[in-house]
């Protein structure tokens, strides 16, 4: 699919997915895109794991509720280690968030779709910290954001988003010309 | 261009760009692809002004150091404002960087080099505020970061990555299975 036109057909999916296997193949062409984001004086501080065994998806649902709700046959666990870049500054969740969005984009041009499920990993059960004690992730990575993978059971439906008009302007603020 | 391989051929051009314009219908598909990015909560964060008078351009380019020795024909500057979101937290960072990231991406898709400049915005002679002023951005929104939109003049080169198998597992950390 168009890059474009993938980018705007991604959505925050948030219903059931159908149990239809997401090939190995397209697990690695979607955590390669998500790779391939750039990050903050390319300290590279994104790992991914992804996770299409069923024991240990069932065992990682119990931690997550949305999952309990919402099986994917498939889903991507983010990483992200807190690393010093430009000016011993950090730029991890930028890099993260980058690395995040290619992901939703990827999974949606090879007909899947996603969410980007991180408020909930951080929540007081420190979710984050219990799906990482299930993939033996050691104390230097913070798992911090999952985003299911599969074939869409339900429709898919867009949020109301503002206008562009609104958003977006030409050489100067609310400028359209 | 598909989507993956965009992702896979987008890198953070720093050299000289050729003075084609930019024709506004493709300014106008890179934000629209910048703005379909997810924002936590769909607080819809991030907005943006695109650059392409040569007259403005070149007050902007007073004020940064990397555009005054790489010209581009137009720039995107990002905005973000910080409004809370899930539980009043903010994730204003990850909405930016998402939105940048398409931008980047889309840009690649359409045949242009972009870069994603935020470290020295940030400066201690805070260029963001700088350019926000040239632009007559108001202070609740914040000029975080800009990205040069033109046609490589140079060859595109790729930086050093680590090897996929170093930073993506499957089913475990630091597992193939």
């Amino acid at each position: 699919m168009n890059a474009i036109e993938a980018m705007i057909n991604r959505t925050s999916y948030r219903s059931s997915y159908k149990d239809t296997p997401v090939p190995r193949g397209d697990l690695v062409k979607i955590m390669e895109a998500g790779l391939a984001a750039p990050s903050g004086s390319n300290k590279q501080t994104v790992s991914l794991i992804a996770v299409d065994d069923p024991e240990i998806l069932a065992r990682l649902a119990e931690v997550t509720g949305p999952l309990k709700y919402q099986p994917a046959p498939a889903i991507i666990c983010i990483l992200t280690q807190k690393i010093p870049a430009y000016k011993g500054r950090h730029f991890n969740v930028q890099d993260y968030s980058a690395a995040i969005q290619n992901i939703l984009v990827a999974a949606v041009s090879l007909g899947y779709e996603s969410c980007w499920y991180e408020g909930t990993v951080k929540d007081d059960d420190d979710q984050g910290k219990q799906m990482a004690d299930i993939l033996g992730v050691p104390a230097d990575y913070n798992l911090i954001s999952y985003s299911p993978i599969g074939i869409a059971e339900k429709p898919v439906k867009f949020p109301e988003k503002k206008p562009f008009a609104e958003r977006a302007w030409f050489n100067g603020f609310q400028k359209s010309e």
